[in-house]
């Protein structure tokens, strides 16, 4: 079994940027926490970018070579309708993670554009969200 | 530990209601399911009411009671800013939970008035989201 | 044939309530006036709530004692979501009544979110309107 | 007792057009249903038309020729202020029908701007809405 | 000089219409007030329709056989984006007037989307803005 | 002269709830604090509740046993018509209090939907809004 | 009879002013213009300010001191409440005039908030507008 | 094959109405070009109405006459739901055209209500979007 | 211990400007009333101007001079930022009065954009609210 | 005479996304579907990219190497200014095809932020739109 | 050269008013700023006022008296329309300038209706935009 | 001291694009303007691009590398909540600059998303807004 972890922009500067909200901790951090909890199970890989474009292509290579996918579209989240139909466009699972609780932070953030074609939405838990999107993809069947 | 699994209004007819929307297994199956998945680790108890304010007084109890509550507000979501203050009001972690995916389904639905003063919301994996639900109350330091 | 007559909040003081809206007779008339109409000829019983959860519990009851429900949900229309699916959740008929004619009143009762999920709506009748309500539940075959 | 019962825009069609929403019956089926039902008892007369003018043309001779009216606007329930005005100048009761529930369909044929001006409005009964319409008009007084 | 005097739909029952709203006399009395005023200064004609094609079609002749138009829309002013092209699309100086003060009334009659194809607009002052409006046309020049 | 002093959901944690928002004073101390001001003068009576249906319920009974009400109707303020409703069916003066100043808090919380039926409303003195409350009953005459 | 012509903000601008909006003449002009028009008939005063105060505190004194106002209320026409409450207040005749058709205008002109509490509006007709303003109130009777 | 161009309110004015936007070109000139264009081809009939009611009326007869519509609703567009339910009513592919770029044009013409019951729409090609419209219906199969 | 009572824009025309809400007596009434309910006791000063500026100069000035305001800012309510920011600049008290229940007047009555900065807003009870306002300064401690 | 044909994002799977909507063609049957059409009448290149800044630059590029564009901007066309801007900032004649009619679809999809700067847009005829409008910008002259 | 720097409501208390969005440095503290880092370069007056008519009279002046003018609405802002069109008015350059970056503040506050008549707007920069305005207008040629 | 000045999407045609409103200078006069004014004081680099993800990485790399940033986000502005967050993200002093007075232009020109996260913004004054931001970074001290 093969997921790809997909973060999106400015999510490269975990750990430095507003600690308040994100937390002390790097995306390395993150990286190696995720794989940590895995390990002997799943193979885990990840994908970073701040282009729109770039997460566009990874979720249409992950159609053929992963079989779940966890994505923090970051601000993307809240316009971008690229990345909606992309995740629509393949047939691997998608669930859609954020760090923080969107619902609790500015108005624009509350809407989430890319939800909707995803199986579903974790939002509010740390990094820990990101072992629930996973355990989501292993153990739900529509 | 004690875990308390609130359900809202209208998901004691589940297995009953829209199948196509929430499956066909009934309320007592997911008591069951949850029972099952977390015995001899942890005591989880559950609490279903179609009026809000039972719904109030269960989660002032559970300030006392639980150390956690998992909570799927049903329709209440949408409205009840008075859920909204009772779950601000306490201490206990509190984690919000939807069988479907909110984000897909009509207008009304895709906003949440009670998912604020949460830890965080889990939406769209059935019923297995209230095992992602209490694995983030378990997990998730702040 | 069994049909329950639901009368929402505040209904019961119909005849002492805005008199020029909702007319001078009571609660009491209303029920009598409905039964006398249909005597011998159908089961019609009555039921009152100024209680939410209360009305939604004798929905779902409806589902397995009666053959129709005509509701009349008073201010609820307007934003209980909770009844909306309540009544989406159950498979006996149900009508939406309403003896002030709600197009002519203040722009928040113009706008009913149960409706949509009944058979239909009848509005503006005074009284007469519930036997509008039960006959359309006796004669309309979809 | 004069009835008349005016249908507007496109209810010619009716049988032919998206019979899964209006039935497969025609409108010739539906005149004759409805002139079945009160026959000997009531004059009914029809009018169809697929202009506003001629719409209101006849709300206005309704003033003087006629007792009552039950009238579907189609399309123009949703922004002809003009007969929303012509129904207000008359003193004759005027009842809005619809076939279908508009509060299940598009968002902007959930707005009537006509029915404010009528006694009331029914919606959702099928043809045996007309038959609930003139009923109002019989039998309710103000 | 020519002028001619358009009013839209309901205004052919002034005088029979919502008196304190329009004041108790008629179309003819209108008219003929309005003759009076002018007789021997300019030839002034009448027209008046529920159709909106009509007024459409009347406006276009006007741009050849008038030197100004006086046109009262009635509730064609709130959505007749047809007649605001009919009055752009002509020469000939058009002024809308309205009996009653629009700003004082329902919302929807609050916005003219007429208005702004035409030279002026007069609103409020009985029939005495159809003399105003006729001034305006001899004595405003761009 | 009898009075009585209504508080709606979660006031019950009063003290315990949000101290920054809303004192380290529990309801008792707010229900006694209301006594000692007013004893020897009138009969001070208090009732909470979380439940929308008892809060109505409780408007009604002080129609006949009441001469006052000083309502707080906590998050309900915001979207129970029903209650809006309640107030305006019975003839007891009602007048609407705030703990805090609900104009300096959430968007959701600057709208009052009870506000309308009360003869006026108090916000932002703590809980000697409820002494000028129950002041306004006494000495306001229409 | 005793008329005051009551300019608001900037419009003692007029002439330098934006020439294509509000053409080439001087607000001395339209005062000029105004007098001739009317002299041996009646008596007419004009005020300018670009203080909302004092165009306030005008209105109160026209309350006593004349028999009509003619007031274009400027920038003020689109926010000013204030004075919006100021003709209300008073029992003299006012009517709103507009150098340009606001309604060919920014979207922020085309909603005036003080005409609702004059007797009418006339709006585009340059200065003739004021003629017209002037004789609506010789000639206007409610 | 039998096709029919209808026009909707104004274009009778084509060539002298507001030449900037619309061209030089008259109604009989863009009937000529299209007929040459396909001459010997197909058979082209024109029809142009500014009645809405005669543009529904045509629209049905095409239902059985023609195997093609392409229709220019002019202003009807903006807000014609009966002309939208007129077209979702018949059978017969009907494509809409438009002559200026409507998305560059005044904040109302951006939005059609007709096209959603069309096969597609055409928007700023001047006459030729006729052209391309008749191909449309030639050449497109779902 | 000095307050000042500060009355906004058309106050000074209480009791002659609408009677029916604002009652019939003066300004002069209202000064008399409330120095006489507090005569002995503390020192209160009143100022009333049609002035914006002057409003918030005086506010200015209450900074150094007084220990407490009650402010009615009348039509100023509605869109002064202004007079908000005024309030939020000065450290005195600041009590916001209204004679009539906004709540139950004009759409545009129903926000305040002062009371945010204000400690408390009391609306309804007629004159008696400023001797309310002026025990709230008295009374209330942070 | 060049032209390119552009798709924007996702559309590199058509064949495989969504194919109720989009067809079961690829984007190579696409590209020789048009070469196939034009052979040996001009010279058509074709280009696809998921990355906005990669649209834009060869929009910017088609400025000097083409006559003309054919772009369908995919999900971007319902957000991108930054294309809007590009298309506006070129002098090569642009028109914007999409293969599904976006009026039929999602609310978001409905608007086009892209179009205004195209000379027209085509919706609706599948791969035939991209034929249709190659012949726009062969054919039409300003 | 003369430059005037206008200051609007509430800035007279600069130093004493919420030092942590504004400063504490005095409004004699501005002046003296800014006359010291163009003495000998420019002459720089100073105009404070509290009143929206002063500043409007203050901009006329400027028309004759200033080759420039530096102005801070305050509160005025964000809807006076009045000092919009007086800066529309004049011929001077205007330079709006705000002290704290009104983007990150209110919502009110991130519309400001007067910035279109101006060259353009400066926010953020705290007393340095003042410096950086009269640059502006210095340096800037359209 | 090192500043980069970072140039959004479309900026690279300065000088062909719209010259009406950009005027006829080319990115690189701007960019040998710019040098020229801050020669031998300063070190100031340059980039453009026509991708988000560059701008962001560009951003993100300023963090580390330079003291301050001047960045025209050109249509980005108006919706990249990525650009917002990269921002907020770094703790290098970020000016926003606009060569055009945004306020003047199209209504989706008028609202910033990125500008609440810099230190403030500066729109209006050509290419020398520019050589303000600069200053602004030289001199502001928060």
């Amino acid at each position: 079994m093969k997921i790809i972890v997909i973060n999106g922009p400015n999510l490269n500067l975990l750990g430095k940027r507003e600690p308040t909200v994100y937390g002390n901790n790097t995306l390395e951090d993150l990286e190696n926490y995720i794989k940590n909890e895995f390990k002997e199970k799943i193979d885990v890989e990840f994908f970073q970018s701040n282009y729109e474009g770039a997460i566009i292509d990874m979720l249409h290579r992950a159609n053929d070579e992963f079989d779940g996918v966890v994505i923090n579209p970051g601000a993307f989240t809240h316009y971008s309708y690229a990345i909606h139909d992309a995740i629509r466009s393949i047939k691997t699972k998608v669930v859609e993670v954020h760090i923080s609780n969107i619902h609790q932070r500015e108005e624009f953030r509350q809407k989430s554009v890319t939800a909707a074609s995803c199986i579903g939405q974790i939002s509010g838990f740390g990094f820990y969200g990101y072992i629930l999107g996973i355990n989501a993809i292993l153990n739900f069947s529509e």
